[in-house]
């Protein structure tokens, strides 16, 4: 069996090439070990900047998202027990859109679907070969348990950070670029309307803690943990104690609600270069991860594939190879923004265990700056809001 | 003998804080171990923010300033062997001005002694006694070697970091913050016209190097090196040959020169609080230092003398205290703010040598970031030419 580009992974990178592509007239295969139902409920981010928002209205991605997202302006800074808002609409004339990650998916998986796209879920077994050739296959079992065989042009890898493509790269061609941060995130998602309309990024003295939402009817909440911190000690009482304390500010009441879900996520820093080896390419986590303080890892792995597949579209259809030799060169200056913007907000809303009195003076000093000057506020907004495509 | 006003050291701090009480006809004296020549001499910051200068010219000091000191209208960071200029009067519509410490200095001793004001070089054994009290006295011997006392309402520490002003505070009643870096700076003053306009900020794999002058004739160049770097092991042609290396870029040659002056200087950062014990009050460098990257030391020292002194007159005076309680906290905002920003600018713009290949990154999409976004260079810019008083 034979396609032109074979796509592993169906979360929002592999699932928008894969719509891209079909746009250009380019033939792909899915392949995802997970089942349809459980990539259409994976909670993940929540916040579109304004150029995904922009990229998904054009390729006619928009219409549920423009109904149900919920455009927000703002967010706030809480420190000191009061709220500083980031007013990123007369900053930047610009704003974000909340829209879980899970709703673009099944967006995406119904576009692609209805246009006979060819998406396979629950594959097994998901194998790699001769990447360094003119001729790479991919091999698989079906949801059946039958051992499959993809022949095609170019492979991309948009298989997360765990996935099997960056693993199939042989040692020694990547360089890595790595940070881990000595805290996680405890995240619960309950089913209470938000207690506020906006993100509120808190810093607090006990740690940081992050006020956000899904949907008018469901609230989602972080707090800054260790990093080796068990769930199992975070009865939901605790969870809601912790995060009353941190959270308080005058006229703000935190709304408690039935604990849909409860997970905890370490902060991790990491990419990789170069993002093709052959015919290779990475996209989005299986190539990069960032903190997600800055909201930035789902709209940087859709900034991938947009490069991706107007360099594979050159190539596969014009017979250019100049952007696929250029695509990870295309990615990285906005990786490595993100990556920069990803680092300074988690250092700045953060307790480190290590910091001093020096440490902990200097953040209330950037948080102050940040919220009274109009450049460190428009700074961190046109970051929030998403630098325009190149 | 009796004064209003006792006021330890004769730097910048110490200088202008008794041409400002003198103007508000506010009687002190002024103590400095150094001669006259040696402070007129002494070599240390050289760039006055825009709120230095209108604050010099308002109290009368600005005529020599406005006539020999070089009016920057913006600075260069240099990385991947290019500049990138910022642009202060096009971001913030003001400037800095090119005027050696030891000019202002100068200035301020001549309009002392011109006034009539007491000032008493080379006195020794400078001690502090009955701070607590309402009647503290300063003993010390004069540059004739016969003991005096002073008898006075307050004692202003102006002494610098290593002076005895704040040593003279009790164990215990000051909180310390401070920082210490990896680096230090060997700083070299060449006879030689700069190679360059303006100040040039260079990030390069073998550390920052920074290109200033001090006059039309004289340029200031520094080198990152290690913090425990013995000066005798950097002769001339060595330091020459790594300010090529680093400060290399298209359609720039570095001119040399004889050198003046060649030494190195640690990097810190350091805040006490509160800034008053009792009778005593510190200003500048007695309370606070930074690293020089900034260019905020001396103009610290200005801003907190100007509340000092305000403070000063609205007490002996008029009898209002609030002044003189609110002192430390009138001045730590913009301390905070300048040691944010210095530490900012030097953890940009240094190679730290436990940074891996991560901090590089983040550091060059820093650097490329804030040469490229107005709303980012504006934040540099306004930092660096003084956020306004208050």
């Amino acid at each position: 069996m034979r396609t032109q580009v074979v796509i592993v992974g169906a979360g929002p990178a592999g699932l928008l090439l894969s719509h891209l592509l079909a746009m250009s007239g380019i033939d792909s295969v899915v392949l995802e070990t997970r089942s349809r139902e459980y990539v259409e409920r994976r909670i993940r981010a929540g916040v579109l900047e304004q150029p995904t928002v922009e990229l998904l209205r054009e390729v006619g991605l928009g219409e549920r998202m423009d109904r149900e997202g919920l455009p927000h302006e703002g967010i706030s800074l809480r420190f000191d027990g009061a709220d500083h808002r980031i007013d990123f609409a007369a900053l930047t004339g610009r704003s974000i859109t909340v829209y879980g990650q899970q709703e673009v998916v099944k967006d995406l998986i119904a576009a692609r679907t209805a246009a006979g796209g060819d998406l396979r879920f629950e594959v097994t077994d998901v194998a790699l070969h001769d990447l360094d050739s003119d001729a790479p296959r991919v091999t698989f079992r079906d949801a059946d348990g039958v051992r499959q065989e993809l022949r095609c042009d170019a492979v991309a890898g948009c298989d997360g950070f765990r996935g099997v493509s960056r693993g199939s790269i042989p040692a020694g061609v990547l360089t890595t670029y790595e940070r881990s941060y000595p805290f996680a995130w405890l995240g619960i998602l309950a089913e209470t309307p938000p207690s506020h309309d906006e993100l509120i990024y808190c810093y607090h003295e006990h740690g940081f803690a992050l006020h956000s939402m899904r949907s008018p009817q469901v609230t989602r909440l972080y707090l800054q943990v260790p990093p080796d911190e068990r769930i199992e000690d975070w009865s939901d009482a605790r969870i809601w104690d912790e995060l009353h304390v941190r959270l308080a500010a005058d006229g703000f009441a935190l709304t408690e609600g039935p604990l849909l879900e409860k997970s905890i996520t370490p902060m991790r820093s990491f990419v990789v270069e170069p993002m093709r080896h052959g015919r290779l390419f990475l996209a989005g986590d299986a190539a990069h991860i960032v903190p997600p303080t800055g909201a930035k890892g789902m709209n940087l792995a859709i900034a991938d594939v947009r490069h991706l597949s107007r360099a594979l579209t050159a190539w596969l259809r014009e017979g250019r190879t100049e952007p696929i030799d250029g695509y990870g060169q295309a990615c990285l200056r906005r990786i490595w923004r993100a990556q920069h913007f990803s680092w300074w907000m988690t250092s700045m809303l953060h307790r480190f265990p290590d910091a001093d009195a020096f440490q902990h003076q200097i953040q209330l000093s950037q948080l102050r700056y940040t919220a009274t000057s109009p450049a460190a506020a428009t700074s961190l907004a046109e970051n929030y809001v998403g630098l325009p495509f190149d």
